[in-house]
């Protein structure tokens, strides 16, 4: 992989990958890596050598190993695919095998820990990440490649994650069809605390007040039914992930009964009821559909960092006084001379009207995509 | 229409009947009410002339009317089928000229106000009822009569109901393919709250939480959409309902921070947690999805009651000693010199030793479909 031009890839962006975990999203991951000819040799770990019959008949894998060992430092690619309560001791099985250069990432549903767990272990290009996909139907008998295309799949780089580690993990995520987004781990947990642990609990309180009532459930089909399918996922898998965001997941729920005490407050006031419910339909139906022609569309333009103080600062100031809007910066520094900064910007005219301004400031800049 | 046999009612159940408001429930009910032809001649009526022009258009009634008057004296049935909040006006405007042997049925998602309104207006054949279906997409444009096959139709009678008004009511909704379900108009408005109102301000609590977010609703994309659908509703609409059930939607909202509060405790033990959520799971795959055959089934035994006192405990208690388990009871009183009883029972076996019981204690008894 040459340096500075991370999207002319060669077609096999890995010799030897090793998913660890080979559940429903394991298992699509490997398919996704198979079937986009983007590993040569896929190698599945898992605890359970049912499992990993089972994805060796489906063509999941092209290996199977049940214990760690030697054969890890092969390994290009290493995902950990467990769920999150067993992540931080996979990690520690798997991580005296490690190739010091081989690419870490994995698949969990809460970052903090799993990226203090990496930390502390030495594992130095690790990029924890969360692809936000799932199905009811667990188990690598329901793993398909699709179930990760178009997905949105959180990046949460710590201070000590290599940019390069980063780059490519983002190039393997767009690889698979999937939307990289990134953050830093807390603001990741904080975020799915909000749209994922939180419903998951309301969910739960709402089908506890139905329980053992005859009539609310008869009356409960439908619409109530829709509303609380959370609260039939796998309850295993479910309490471990909020227990594991638990400290997040207490501030959501603060800010949740906030605003339902507002609620209540104005079922004495119906208009600003009205105007509460004519809000959250407007934020509700603003919510994208999971496609990617729905996701914000990206018109950006990569400049050239010199290795020299306040880059960025001349940047933005260059463009925030040509009236050109900023909608999204990201560093990628790809380069060790210096690094290259990411302007996710409005529009195609926006583009060249930044290019134009960069390159009189002295910037080198290319348009990407 | 022959006193003692409900279930063998000519084709044709009513002459005349009008539909006040042709919205979507409205005009589904005019559509269900044609097509299985349960009426002759069918009116809408509605403020909206424009919405009645479409409604003719699109063949969902045979005449309209815009302004109440003596034409709606040779209604046999009236069916009200305004949004809640204008429910009682619309019911003020009609009570005067409607025949008092009509039978008043309304639509509305909330039974106790309108329930009285229709009691102090002296409407005497007036049974509450509430059609538990809908559609994100409101208007007789989206009308149709498959939306009312099937849906669960709680019937409100009050004290005053005539036992005749409501056996017909209930024969209608059979007819229309629904589910009826007899209960106090208290009792479905506390069962509605936690089921359908408590649910529709846990979402709009939910939105406002990722309001005017960028990252937020990139990753409320998905399962965090699908679980507030409700919040996308008619703003105004909903805003009424939950208005009109207020005092019994703060009950609900009580019961719902008891049990979040709960769940927020268990956080710090992962034991109940997981007891938690899997009687949360159990509950939630154990609601009926909104299908006739999923519907308890019906093993009914309907009894015969003289006129003379404690008849009905005297039927539980020879059932009770004998271990025959009573799910279901309901008065149908159909003839004038006394009445009936329905009783819902388990299986056709039990079914059968009730009928055996009940015969020997001299009651006269047939079994129902």
């Amino acid at each position: 992989m040459t340096s500075d031009a991370p999207h002319s890839l060669p077609d096999t962006l890995f010799d030897t990958a090793v998913v660890a975990g080979v559940g429903l999203i394991g298992g699509s991951l490997a398919l996704g890596l198979r079937q986009r000819g983007l590993v040569r040799r896929l190698i599945g770990y898992d605890a359970s050598y049912d499992v990993l019959r089972e994805a060796e008949a489906l063509g999941v894998v092209d290996e199977i190993k049940t214990k760690p060992g030697e054969w890890l430092r092969e390994a290009e690619l290493v995902v950990l695919a467990a769920p999150v309560r067993v992540l931080p001791a996979l990690a520690r099985e798997l991580a005296p095998f490690l190739n010091p250069a081989a690419l870490v990432t994995d698949v969990g549903s809460v970052k903090s820990g799993i990226a203090a767990e990496l930390e502390a272990l030495g594992v130095r290009n690790f990029v924890p990440g969360h692809p936000m996909a799932g199905s009811e139907r667990g188990g690598v008998t329901h793993a398909r490649a699709a179930l990760l295309e178009n997905a949105v799949w959180v990046l949460t780089p710590t201070d000590h994650t290599p940019l390069t580690a980063l780059s490519r993990v983002r190039t393997l995520v767009e690889e698979l069809g999937a939307a990289p987004v990134v953050m830093p781990p807390d603001a990741h947990d904080s975020l799915v605390a909000t749209v994922s642990h939180l419903p998951y609990l309301a969910s739960l309180a709402l089908t506890h007040l139905v329980a053992r009532d005859e009539r609310l459930s008869l009356l409960a089909a439908g619409g109530f039914r829709d509303l609380t399918r959370v609260a039939s996922g796998d309850p295993r898998m479910s309490r471990d992930m909020v227990v594991a965001n638990r400290a997040a997941l207490r501030e959501a729920l603060l800010r949740f009964r906030r605003q339902l005490e507002r609620l209540e407050a104005d079922l004495e006031d119906p208009e600003e009821l009205l105007a509460a419910a004519q809000e959250g339909k407007r934020t509700r139906d603003s919510l994208p559909v999971v496609k990617r022609s729905l996701l914000p569309q990206k018109h950006d333009l990569v400049v050239a960092m010199p290795d020299r103080p306040n880059q960025i600062g001349r940047v933005t100031q260059a463009l925030g006084a040509a009236g050109v809007n900023i909608k999204d910066i990201e560093v990628l520094a790809i380069r060790e001379e210096g690094g290259a900064l990411r302007l996710g910007l409005e529009s195609v005219e926006a583009v060249a009207r930044a290019a134009e301004l960069l390159t009189q400031e002295g910037f080198e800049v290319r348009s990407r995509r």
